[in-house]
């Protein structure tokens, strides 16, 4: 009664890369729950599990198939009540979503304005066309216009981490004093950045950058194993 | 055995505008507790309760003496425990203060590029040289030249919310179906623009107006009174 992790991943599996996928990947490994993940490729995705979804993260449990990152954190708490809460309380459940917007809506583009040209890169030919096709009419600019931005985008990034380094003055993680899924959903974006450019383009004594670094050493170190 | 609040005012002392003190007269009302608040001009601050803080909110209740906005949501939730809970859990707790972070670096600057001037015509002459001298100091820029960009600010304002739209998609609140402490460190940020500039700048229809309406209305309109 394994579960299995749909992912996604460019031409070598062996890194995935998704920032949705990853916030998953802490959860589980968070709940001490095993699992198999399977990488894919973009246009692979519709090819698994009866097309359920045409994004991953999509997960598989036993005879229960979730997908949408924060659908599978809200199953996990629920289906596994005695491991480590994901949210310590519905407070804390609740607040999330504001965590996610935060990500989604602010974090998420800063990124993009810097990873999109190397992302392109990661993947096979197929999987490029569909990657230009639908985030250039998602975002009205070209690959080409992106990577020119790029020195300016990444200047600009270290601004948008503000609230994250005004939390950690207080407290080491979004969740307190340990990490709860709040803080995976924006280690999530860190480690997209990490894996599709090589570096968080951050300063090594940044807080942002030690508190990164605390969550790739959880379970053995293994999300820092992927680079 | 009364609580004691002391706010923020301009000339007009039934016009208290702070974002910080907003957030404690709203937890106040959430615990049900009775107060009375004291609205101060800037320059009035260092002459009670003995200098203890140069800003406020400063709470007295009895023999305890708090100040900053969170401390004091503290001391309420852990003072009154039997009272409805500011935070609903230890994750809540934590995460509230992120909340904070994305309401102090991200939605406060947006706010005071649009409102400083108006609220430096509020003051009165000695506190309109104190907060003149404080502000540009710590800001870089002289009250006309803001004054000068506002229409600018006002444009680019919605766009600094869209964490906000993001949650207010999925549920009503930033506590989940009922408002918490992080609802209102939000709500404070919104209350002060609407109550130094006349309006939040943004359309009836905005899910973040119907939000903020929402919390208008609670408790018998209170905050709505002022304006």
């Amino acid at each position: 009664m394994a579960i299995t992790l749909y992912s996604l991943c460019g031409v070598d599996e062996t890194r995935p890369f998704s920032p949705h996928c990853w916030k998953v990947v802490m959860a589980l490994r968070h709940k001490g729950l095993d699992f198999e993940e399977r990488p894919l490729a973009f246009t692979a995705i519709p090819a698994v599990e009866e097309g359920v979804s045409r994004t991953v993260p999509i997960l598989r449990d036993d005879q229960h198939l979730v997908s949408d990152s924060f659908a599978i954190a809200l199953y996990l708490e629920d289906a596994y009540p005695e491991a480590p809460s994901l949210f310590r309380g519905e407070g804390g459940r609740a607040a999330a979503r504001l965590v996610e917007g935060y990500a989604q809506q602010i974090v998420h583009p800063a990124i993009t304005r810097i990873a999109l040209p190397d992302i392109h890169a990661m993947l096979a030919p197929v999987d490029q066309d569909y990657f230009r096709k639908s985030r250039e009419q998602r975002l009205g600019r070209t690959l080409e216009d992106f990577a020119a931005d790029r020195e300016t985008a990444i200047a600009a990034w270290p601004a948008h981490l503000q609230p994250l380094r005004h939390m950690l003055a207080h407290q080491p993680f979004i969740g307190g004093d340990t990490p709860l899924f709040a803080d995976y959903i924006v280690f999530g974006a860190l480690q997209w950045l990490r894996i599709t450019t090589g570096s968080i383009h951050l300063a090594s004594d940044d807080p942002v950058s030690i508190w990164f670094g605390h969550l790739l050493d959880l379970h053995d170190q293994a999300a820092r194993q992927i680079a």
